[in-house]
């Protein structure tokens, strides 16, 4: 079968689904965000780091410029329609996550809190932030993480347990719990 | 339930799972390569920018280094063995597409190759490539999108048809084919 042309603004749309997480930042003022992206990976082992891409216009962005520290949380499917309310357009200095009615606690290495409702909690603080066309690409040096018991499986995330949200477009997710090992 | 500490450099698998994608490079000699990747996420709409890690000791990323072009391959479940095989260790100069009985067929606007058996083909040129940590990020400037027949549903990813091969760590792949829509 051969192929057939696509619009290329729409290449992300193929390039997917993506693990979705939930960024969260503090302002100078002490004013926290939280935010879902779904433009994220890992980069780097030793040092660890890993990236997500934003629009500069976007609060997590602003409070990232501000104070060079965030929090990755990584949510299961149990939470995913409180990760939606995150998402949704509030003015400065609204808690997104107070209004998705989830619960702040105190992170361990940076001063932006993490979320308990999720399965984990990766602290950072920046190591470069390089514009990439209308996003900006930011690298965080893992500085802790946090998990709770049990979501590992032989040392990988437990995706039957877990069931990580996946990102399609929109409001399309997908809910991965189907795991296959090569060779079986 | 409260958070247990896990190792920073392990960061990475709790980011998971991700869009598992076979990138098809072409050195200076016009010898052809094939491997496949997890860290990859998009990046800008406008324009349409794509990125993803490699260690820079990669056949993958000292073939871009020379020709500046590269295609994001995206397989389906069905050929999860082959992705397994171009992953190999062969010699510099060996095409891992034939090794894993693919099959390349021309591109459109770069010179590396597709691969037939996938479901989609983004073919890029380098926007900008940055060290990050034992990683480089790759961006990569859209120039084509190739894409088979009915692998989309209201234009995005059809992945209970696709089946999109998801990255866990090591052999572990997931096959995410369960879709759910916010507020349903």
């Amino acid at each position: 079968m051969s192929f057939k042309e696509m619009d290329i603004e729409n290449a992300y749309r193929i390039l997917a689904p993506r693990p979705t997480i939930i960024v969260t930042t503090i302002n100078k003022n002490g004013e926290i965000n939280a935010a879902p992206f779904s433009f994220t990976m890992p980069v780097s082992m030793d040092p660890p780091l890993i990236s997500f891409a934003s629009v500069p216009s976007h609060h997590t962005y602003k409070n990232i410029m501000e104070t060079e520290e965030f929090v990755v949380n990584i949510p299961g499917a149990n939470i995913l329609e409180q990760l939606w309310i995150t998402g949704e357009k509030f003015p400065p200095g609204v808690n997104e996550i107070e209004k998705a009615n989830l619960t702040q606690t105190d992170s361990l290495k940076v001063t932006p809190p993490k979320i308990k409702e999720c399965v984990a909690a990766i602290e950072c603080k920046v190591h470069w932030i390089k514009k990439a066309g209308d996003h900006d690409i930011i690298v965080g040096e893992v500085l802790h993480v946090g998990i709770k018991d049990n979501i590992l499986k032989e040392g990988l995330l437990d995706v039957e347990k877990v069931k990580p949200v996946l990102h399609l477009g929109g409001v399309n997710f997908v809910i991965g719990d189907h795991l296959k090992k090569v060779g079986e």
